[in-house]
């Protein structure tokens, strides 16, 4: 398990997380076992799980439900990811081919569904309706948020709205949802959940605007996908948010991003223009801003270590580099 | 509204859960709500909503709980059948055209999410855990089924248990899950649930059977879709199965199912051929096998007209010519 050394304190419980994951994902069809496993086995940083499990502890929790609902996050957002690199037609995903990029559209589909599925169970085995309702309504809101895209996307160039409304969808609603469920199945009093809701969430946008940063920062091998994937595929994050805003002489990444040019130099050159106009920096300030907001939040909580892991946590997701 | 006469005296219920359907598939986006509220107008018989609303009527019951969850049951189903004709490239369903055939398949994946995610939530507005558990374990079952149909149908040729274990997933998982959640919700004591959900599982199984013989009988323009779609895909359906146990010369039949042939004169011949061989009229005999079980369960239940209802629909089911 290759996730980061602030969550050395619960590696256990991580460890059982993804045991319960792919127990989940187990089927009868021997190839599709092995292709569940496989993409499962690609190390993501587990931080959904760890929110739901840091979260339930700050008042004693049933510890089965806790890493049932841990297993129902990830499992969900695996699923989201299936569908999503199928729609995207993407054919890497942390330096590892995608199902998609091996199977047909059909399977890949069902796949993701099987995996929803299985998330839904896994959520309901903690016995608890809200937990339940919070997490229907999530999905909702990640599927709702993309479907804007896809249908608003064509009608005009976004705006910083959009771009908040967006992330906040498809990043910090199953942030916030991980750190809620996880205090309600703690029994935490309404003002702790509602903090470490707020806390999820601001760590969640933090999070994305950072990934949408490292999108123009790493080369290839070390992301594991194609450099400003986003950019090839018109999609304005942050960055580009705050070049186009600055005045700057914005001609290539205008043609990159309304697809009038996507060849390989010119992509270079709007990176570049990018990376030279001080957008990145702009934009790690606002990440910075959202995960001192969900510091803040986490005051009304018992001090702890798990307290000063999420702590520590907000600060890492906008330092590191991958 | 045009389901069927049987279910006069639940009608005022059934336009009830349509509305409640509808405002679950609003969006803020006009023209994805519109093409949302086009799919959920498409006339189907509500028999899955109907089922869990005369389930519930043996015992008294919260009747939003019921409708929610009645709701909940047949937008499942809609996302099922979204996905499927994308999978299946089907251009029309209920002589309506798809929303594969109109949208890109990115839409199209992404509203059978949306339609999950709203049918979680209705599922969740019962409060009740049981139904929850049930309602995602149906899902897993019926994403299970058409994967192994994916993932094995490339080894080997199909057995009768094959289809059957197809069939019960497909179709009849839901029909039961469609009764028992019903009889739960109404706090039926456990003999009367496990009967209701015993008989929609058989009624399940019945209207699938007859479903797949009513693709060899029916023409396009009163089947709504173009006759014989299982065997021009090379599906097995109980008929063919028939047909080929039966020992008849079945060169044309073959060919079609492997492929070797697909055009219409081959199809049309396979579909004659099958015709003329009985093997519809058994595998009608067969399907009314599964609905006389299901008239037997429901003998543990208190007469009332609601079981009447469910008496009569078992054979209608079987009667049915579209």
């Amino acid at each position: 398990m290759k996730t980061i050394a602030l969550f050395d304190p619960i590696r256990e419980d991580l460890e059982r997380v993804k045991r319960k994951m792919r127990q989940a994902a187990q089927t009868e069809h021997e190839r599709l076992t092995e292709a569940l496993q496989h993409l499962l086995s690609s190390e993501g940083k587990y931080i959904r799980p760890a929110l739901v499990i840091l979260a339930s502890r700050f008042h004693p929790a049933d510890e089965d439900k806790v890493l049932a609902l841990a297993a129902a996050v990830e499992l969900l957002h695996t699923a989201t990811l299936v569908h999503d690199d199928l729609i995207d037609g993407s054919l890497l995903r942390r330096g590892l081919p995608t199902l998609n990029a091996t199977w047909n559209p059909g399977a890949t589909i069902l796949t993701g569904d099987y995996l929803f599925s299985r998330a839904a169970s896994l959520a309901a085995e903690t016995q608890n309706v809200r937990v339940v309702v919070i997490f229907s309504q999530t999905l909702t809101l990640i599927c709702g948020g993309e479907l804007r895209q896809l249908f608003s996307g064509q009608s005009r160039p976004p705006t910083m709205d959009d771009y908040y409304r967006r992330i906040s969808s498809k990043t910090a609603a199953l942030f916030a949802t991980s750190t809620e469920a996880g205090a309600v199945l703690s029994g935490a009093p309404e003002d702790q959940v509602q903090a470490l809701r707020n806390y999820g969430h601001n760590l969640g946008m933090a999070f994305q605007i950072i990934d949408d940063v490292l999108d123009f920062a790493g080369d290839e091998e070390q992301m594991g996908k194609p450099v400003a994937s986003d950019l090839r595929q018109g999609i304005v994050t942050l960055p580009a948010l705050y070049f186009l805003s600055g005045g700057n002489n914005s001609g290539v990444v205008v043609q990159v991003l309304n697809g009038t040019r996507r060849d390989e130099p010119a992509v270079r050159a709007a990176v570049d223009a990018i990376r030279a106009s001080g957008a990145l920096e702009a934009a790690i300030a606002e990440a910075r801003r959202f995960s001192r907001r969900g510091q803040e939040a986490l005051k009304v909580l018992p001090d702890n270590p798990h307290r000063q892991i999420l702590f520590e946590l907000a600060d890492f997701v906008v330092e590191r580099n991958r």
